[in-house]
């Protein structure tokens, strides 16, 4: 069983990484800034992490402090680089998840370590 | 973006995902049928599908529908395998996740063929 | 254990996951109906249910009749999808690794159903 | 394209969340020690961050490094646990194979951070 402190960045995790997903195909559409390679390798890598890092800390594993300090760092790189285009809603909401579960990932790879 | 029917879908895929994923170390700990080799494999079969079928609707793949069915298969065995040795609350609440889980895909698995 | 079969099939499986996850920014930098969102999408889908159904065959699941079959529908769609645009080496050798990946997979959904 | 010492790592990285997932089986029929929830969790910990890390590769992320960093820590406590109970040939294969694995993303997340 988690905590509720794990609880909620299981589910910052979760939502970073559907919103992330769902994104990507927005992003696409867009073309320019938004379909440059970097940034939808960015997009990938974080929803990917943040799948890890949740499943980590379903699983009751204490290791998800390692996959929690990955993810923190992964999330912010993807909310700065989404903050950077961030001229329309979907692309605000996703750099948002990104900074939720970054700042709660890096807390809980911090207080558990 | 996913229309209500599939977000209902995408929660019902990512809930099964958890449970089952949470619900693992709880059977490996009671030991007995609920380790069997069969059921810990099942449990991990399905998880991993759930994700898959719930990230291709997030991704907003018409494809969906392939993995959705593979998905509504899967969960009923696993689903059958809970119910089998459902003697306490934790095993209760999987094997009706799985159940609506597979209930769901199935339905998506369908009307979007 | 898997039998020689199977582990065949598990290569082609992991090949043709590997080959699109690595394809993928080689369309998003050529551009044009390379980085088509619904080419990079069919690309992403390819890759997961590739490892999806690797990952079942690896457990020794009876099940990976359903996630096969699902896995041989999807990379048949992306080998036509990468045909259609094979104009390098790269798209070529990707088209390739699905078109083999999808009749491994074919074969084990026929054969073990 | 990965440069040579990148391709080592990432077939490290497959070979190893392979070698994990088909031992998992194994270890739950032998039971004792081999089923312990902790030793069968840090198997599956193991294979997925093998999956996370190896695909940052062949994705030619750049942020391979974190989760090169995060894949070496989990491996090599795989390795220890399969070494403390490594008492027939498959045991014996998975623990080497997560050894050379840790070895390999230690190397990688060190030289390219």
């Amino acid at each position: 069983m988690q905590n509720a402190e794990m609880q909620e960045c299981i589910r910052e995790c979760t939502e970073c990484h559907q919103t992330c997903l769902s994104t990507i195909p927005h992003c696409l559409h867009k073309g320019g800034a938004h379909s440059d390679p970097d940034h939808i390798r960015l997009m990938i890598d974080c929803a990917q992490i943040c799948q890890t890092s949740a499943d980590f800390m379903l699983r009751g594993s204490s290791l998800h402090t390692e996959t929690c300090r990955a993810c923190a760092e992964i999330c912010e790189r993807c909310a700065q680089d989404c903050d950077r285009i961030a001229d329309d809603d979907m692309m605000r909401t996703c750099a948002q998840a990104c900074h939720r579960c970054a700042e709660s990932c890096r807390h809980m790879a911090t207080v558990h370590a």
